[in-house]
């Protein structure tokens, strides 16, 4: 409908073979972090679930179609929470699972993916090197490659939250949208709209990395909620793809420098780059500081432990207050699987 | 039915007047927790919500009520997350609300009570000092005394935990209770009943304080899944109301010294003590240690931030594992309302 390769047909089918476990996240007013942001936040929460992240929204429709098919086995490459989400999926429907990562992932999240019972491959390089690896590997075992943001399971997984948020961004449509909009009994009061609810267009804020999520929340919201305005958020230590959507084509980076390990790539795809170019307003870049920062304000004030790129929305927020200034702004908590030790330093 | 106060259709009706934003809290198995405490544990997180505790469930029926009568006033003592729910629960049907609490009440608790819009009350002892000090002035200003766990608004709030709970033991019911259990389509899949589940008999732990969320839970739980076995768990700080269970009778204490400020009272009240005999089949305390690892447990295994209260689950797990070896336990995470100084310290 936007002229994406997304369609909310097929995003609401896909929600209809998620295990219930990863869908209807918490989503909720945090007030206790509005005086320290000046604005009106809420947190949308994918952390509590086995996986600790939002990719078993995607890894659920991808193992869902595999398990209907004939062959069973897949192979993919990840920073470790889609990783870890294959695995937990495939488990559930006796699929063969190989995830490929850098050596250099964040060893919390590889020890969840073997104890997941899925094979997992190290690459001595970065994570553009895993998925060179991992495309090799489905080709050479003629297997299913799963390609985070390619492979459009991925967007419709990521997509089925934002059919979440709909409902809470009602009280600020424009008065014609209002009744257009179909109510979604599930999801009444599960809203932002509490008291000191902010003022001003809502805006949500998104991680993003190679682009899934982005592109499947920012596509229902421009579908559902065109008033809401999609910014994205990426670090200053990986900005492929925050470039490349300013300059309209896919600027590729020579290496990455980010805590952000889940969004930590080099080489935008370039359908997911058309697709961000339609459903985001904005890309912005943020200082490792400020996630840092972001990291502490969510554990002070909102008891939440979360991974780095869980906490670029904080992060943008704080470069720019003026932008926010007492807007309703939503944050998606995207993934918590951070290693102690190294949490325990950023905080 | 079990000759407790309780009953399983008026818990089934607070249900409709809870905001949503308080109901089917996450509840997912937390594998990377069993090889730590050698069972399947599973988490059931009462922490993402507006208010960071399962209290909203029953100030919102206590509110509700109010909001439909002549007195729109109403006063309670807390040690903190009670008056915070209620103080939320309040704002949203334009109540008078006032809290009473110790001045050695979590601060963190205590600004958050303020943040909401509640008259706050200090007083110069503990918990119980507050409950005096609320009911006189409950009387003499002729307003409702909201009096936790023994009006039992508190109680079936806190049991509406429960029936979402329920649907998670089926895989372990006994044959012929399997037939007997109603689809709950809703909570389908929202279960502990992943690979590597556990065996034995099921077993729920309920922090142990008044007795308003192990008389809620255990009540619905020995009606619709009386296979689960339900232990409340208390400090050894604070251990009047298991010393009455084991007694059988009211046992006051003249101090508490624990740092789960949530369960630090030393009255019980008798008619939860009769409930409390009635559905717990047992009450064990715990040493201030094992609170304090299984408050590191939680952040490191879980990522999740909790207070201390929330972690005595855990804590009865570490002190008594033979008991719980390899068995499906789900533990109820309460709260997570911490001062970030004091957690800091704690972990």
């Amino acid at each position: 409908m936007l002229g994406t390769r997304l369609d909310l047909e097929r995003i609401r089918a896909a929600r209809q073979v998620i295990d219930p476990v990863f869908l209807d996240s918490p989503l909720y007013r945090c007030e206790a972090l509005d005086p320290v942001l000046g604005c009106a936040i809420s947190i949308k929460l994918e952390t509590a679930n086995p996986v600790r992240s939002f990719k078993g929204r995607g890894t659920e429709v991808v193992a869902d179609q595999l398990s209907r098919g004939t062959s069973h086995a897949v192979v993919c490459a990840s920073a470790g929470n889609l990783g870890q989400a294959l695995a937990w999926s495939g488990r559930h429907r006796d699929l063969a699972v190989t995830v490929v990562a850098s050596r250099y992932a964040t060893p919390a999240k590889l020890d969840r993916i073997r104890a997941l019972g899925a094979t997992l491959e190290l690459v001595d390089g970065d994570h553009e090197l895993a998925r060179d690896r991992a495309a090799a590997i489905a080709q050479h075992n003629g297997i299913r490659l799963l390609e985070d943001s390619l492979d459009l399971e991925t967007c419709e997984g990521a997509a089925t939250i934002a059919l979440e948020l709909v409902d809470s961004f009602r009280p600020y449509a424009p008065h014609e949208s209002r009744a257009v909009l179909p109510p979604q009994a599930h999801l009444s009061g599960r809203s932002g709209g509490d008291g000191g609810t902010g003022s001003g267009q809502p805006v949500v804020l998104i991680a993003l990395g190679g682009g899934a999520m982005a592109t499947g929340i920012g596509y229902v919201l421009k579908t559902l909620a065109p008033y809401v305005e999609v910014i994205c958020v990426q670090p200053h230590g990986a900005p492929a793809m925050t470039r490349s959507w300013h300059q309209r084509r896919v600027i590729t980076t020579d290496s990455t420098d980010t805590i952000a390990d889940g969004v930590a790539g080099r080489r935008p795809i370039p359908e997911v780059l058309d697709d961000l170019l339609i459903v985001a307003d904005d890309a912005v870049l943020v200082q490792e500081s400020s996630i840092i920062t972001g990291l502490r304000l969510l554990l002070d004030h909102a008891g939440l432990v979360v991974e780095p790129s869980a906490a670029l929305g904080i992060a943008a927020i704080l470069e720019d207050p003026a932008r926010f200034a007492g807007r309703p702004v939503t944050t998606i908590i995207c993934g918590s699987n951070v290693d102690s030790d190294k949490y325990r330093s950023w905080i």
